[in-house]
């Protein structure tokens, strides 16, 4: 079967040659329709993340994929089932993390992330998985499917936020997304039915597609370039919500002064080393005496795939056809990864779904 | 009466003369037994609040308190009980925070403290309070109730912190306190119950009544002059709970790295303006891979309050003579002011405790 992997010595994905695998007890065969491309994708590529799986000198790519079951061998999906993959596997039998669904929760050398390190991805006709991390997902949503994914991440920093704000009476109205990338698109569209009031912040200048789909979805489009994230307060309003998608490292910290009183920060982000002055006493008493919160978030569990896939049938498909500028087929993959200002979100499709 | 104040203009704080108050609508009048002196007592002394209530020219200091109901008036209660005031009160009748029992969660303007902001405090011979702001404490520990206040503030710190750990398993080990002054001390006896190992990191050398404490709870105490915040995982092990009570804003930022995967840090301290060279990128990263947060935290709820009468009772009495290390009458209160190493907590007594 083809898939699309790095080498080690490689600086772009080549489509090579694998043997189709075979699924082994407890494992699904799963024939893939579409595999979504995003940044961690693009760090795979560069190195980033040294993950080739033990043994290879290659990786193959992908983690947000969608597939359908070409053969349920002994699990409980139906050959057809339209599934989701969850990304991270135990990489020496099960632990704790795993045992209680969340994998997520794991701590470093506790799991592999398929396509991202220690573990072959989803970039490939067909693949592999134990049931237990598989997510069902409804046939009407199967071509958008590869999105069930980065919700997913959304899903869990939203939970993980909200739960920081249960020990009081929490009404949030204002949400600030930074990052107005394929992420936080997404997290725009889903956050808009909870919140009154939705922002994205980002560096583009008009015209631009992302901003055109901010607005399109009722929310305001906050240029950098004219309104730093410590400035939102008084050029908007103070956010009860940011949620942090940019991974430049001085908006974590400014995210503490765009918060509301008992405000929460989300934040996904992942810098590189950097070391800059911060106004850091003024933050602390931000934080103290107006009972802010700053949560990290990474990946997601099996129950944040579930609530994912709730969300994304909720959306509206307008919004999804604006979101996804490209579907790429496999002999034409490497235009899944050019990453323009026309580009949001594009996937490399395997197979065209078709319902039975 | 007899009450203790700092004028606007003074520097010091001195005994005044005030009219006993008389107790309205739905308030009690409490006779003071006790009340503690911490470092916002020292603050508001040097003006660093600058909270005199309208239309004064002082403020009467004085924020832990407790006290025996002298004339019940028309609340519950009944002449006799012992009761510790709550410090917040409404500026202008009620407002949502008020209601629903959360003053702690109030913004700035929505809340005056009594003793600190707004309003006078407990350091006075009689005060009044509306029923619904003092909460009964068991005669066995009337002498210990001026720090129920202290203790409420630790409460519902931990309450946050724990919440913001709630959409996961967490079942946290190990704590360390950041400071030795009479919080940092009560809150590591108040966790030794709940975690393994707790550890409290302070500045002080050997010999030193504060490491006393800690070790007579089994806690180990980290000297900052050897081990920085960000070297306690490597120095000891990496913290599942991170208690800051210094006001020393680098600490809120080392946090992040003495914490554990999935930990979190409880920030209390209120430090002034000062700006400082931060690893941002690596903080941030730690934040996000890691599942790691802060949560700043400031003041109480009544819950708070009652949660804190019952974990007053449960610590040894041992542990509170030795954290106490001074009672001052009315007509000794000076001393009750002086902060200096061989002091750890201190409060000026108004009238004994006699159980009827």
């Amino acid at each position: 079967m083809k898939a699309i992997a790095v080498y080690d010595d490689g600086e772009e994905p080549v489509v090579i040659d694998k043997p189709r695998p075979e699924p082994g007890a407890g494992e699904a065969l799963v024939r893939t329709l579409r595999v979504g491309v995003d940044g961690t994708d693009h760090e795979v590529i560069a190195g980033g993340h040294g993950g080739t799986p033990t043994g290879e000198d290659h990786i193959v790519l992908g983690h947000e994929a969608v597939g359908v079951v070409e053969d349920p061998n002994d699990t409980p999906f139906d050959r057809g089932d339209v599934v989701v993959p969850t990304v991270r596997r135990p990489p020496n039998g099960a632990n704790e993390y795993f045992a209680r669904g969340e994998p997520d929760m794991a701590p470093d050398g506790q799991y592999h992330e398929r396509g991202i390190v220690g573990a072959h991805g989803f970039m490939a006709e067909y693949f592999t998985s134990p049931a237990e991390f598989l997510v069902e997902v409804p046939p009407s949503i199967a071509e958008w499917g590869f999105l069930v994914e980065p919700a997913s991440i959304t899903e869990k920093a939203l939970e993980h936020a909200a739960a920081s704000r249960s020990a009081f009476h929490w009404d949030p109205e204002s949400a600030l997304v930074l990052g107005n990338g394929s992420l936080g698109l997404l997290t725009v569209a889903m956050l808009d039915p909870d919140f009154d009031r939705v922002y994205c912040l980002g560096r583009r200048e008009r015209p631009d597609p992302t901003i055109d789909v901010i607005e399109s979805l009722g929310a305001t489009y906050v240029n950098s370039n004219d309104t730093s994230v410590s400035a939102v307060p008084d050029a908007h309003e103070p956010m009860d919500l940011v949620f942090e998608a940019t991974g430049y490292a001085p908006h974590a910290f400014e995210t503490i002064e765009a918060l509301a009183p008992n405000g929460v920060g989300a934040l996904l982000g992942v810098p590189a080393d950097w070391e800059f002055e911060v106004a850091g006493g003024r933050l602390h008493r931000e934080l103290v005496l107006h009972n802010k919160a700053l949560v990290g978030s990474v990946n997601s569990g099996y129950e944040h795939f579930e609530a994912a896939v709730e969300s994304l049938a909720a959306l509206p498909e307008s919004f999804l056809t604006d979101l996804v500028t490209g579907i790429h087929p496999l002999d034409e993959f490497e235009a899944a990864f050019v990453d323009d200002d026309t580009t949001i979100k594009t996937a490399v499709e395997f197979t065209a779904y078709e319902e039975r």
